[in-house]
């Protein structure tokens, strides 16, 4: 998506550890026209699939969800919340997952009542690299005898192997701009 | 606004401790639909005056406050983060908050590049009980010589001191529906 790179073009700022900062305008602050650009995008490309729900994870994930929702006819958002392993109730499905950049482990929690069984779900999220959020968020769709139709990523990381672990479960990934390296300090798609 | 009032009505679950649980259409689950009427509902009543930025915190506020951006010329979004109170840096605007539902303390934290003096800064949150992150927001608001216009709130308790809290601040509070009273399952509004 041209106007995606553009932006992270202009904006972006690469960090020493392979670190993309876009706090400008995709997980800080936020540029609501250019979420609706995206919105229709992903809807361009989610062609002819029906979608009945569409699940992200708190916190970055949820403004785009919530923007995408108006692309697909407003089918309810969900956002996965992330908790530090207390002990689960019965009412959520779970899931265990590492996160590498902030070096913990946490489980991505949905309630029950809010994934049924053969819904076909959209899994989104802002940002792909080692594609452990979003691993755990399929697992918590399949809890739910749901189905992941895709897995929508604003940024990926292209020389990480989200896309592979995602692929891995079955699931395509569909990413709007995908980064092939980050180097002194210029950012290079593929 | 009626239509929020009815929502909660046929959906919110009064819980023991004075907790009202929203989580199908609000903080967990959203209704898009619903978030972009009440988008029209806190643009009519903010008339005549003129917003810059939205702000608002992580994770509850980001989807509604990214929803109405759109009814404010889609002016930018910022999300506040929650942050464990670890040392602060200079790059940042931070004010330290009680939360009495999840009995810690964290720190309200801003970069400062996404607050500019003297812009006029719509504060959003989904909940008001104590005000606690409402204040921490105003504080920071104010720490960058920026403006905040008024805080927009979802959901009142009216039962609690929120409200009084962010008047002594100089700010006027507009809730979408403000909750009277609690009493045996039932929600009493005002």
């Amino acid at each position: 998506m041209e106007l995606l790179k553009n932006k992270i073009r202009e904006e972006g700022k690469v960090l020493p550890g392979n670190i993309l900062k876009v706090d400008s305008f995709l997980n800080h602050q936020m540029d609501v026209k250019l979420f609706n650009e995206m919105g229709k995008e992903f809807k361009k490309r989610m062609e002819g699939k029906k979608i009945d729900k569409i699940l992200t994870i708190e916190a970055s994930g949820i403004g785009i969800a919530t923007i995408l929702s108006q692309h697909f006819d407003y089918v309810p958002v969900v956002f996965a919340k992330k908790i530090a392993s207390a002990n689960m109730d019965k009412e959520v499905y779970h899931s265990r997952v590492q996160s590498f950049t902030k070096n913990k482990i946490y489980d991505v929690v949905v309630n029950k009542r809010f994934i049924n069984k053969k819904e076909r779900i959209l899994i989104i999220d802002d940002f792909l690299a080692n594609g452990c959020a979003a691993c755990g968020l399929i697992d918590v769709v399949r809890q739910a005898e749901a189905e992941p139709v895709a897995v929508g990523i604003v940024i990926e990381k292209g020389f990480q192997p989200g896309r592979s672990e995602i692929e891995k479960q079955g699931v395509p990934v569909e990413s709007l701009a995908i980064i092939d390296k980050l180097e002194e300090g210029q950012v290079y798609f593929k």
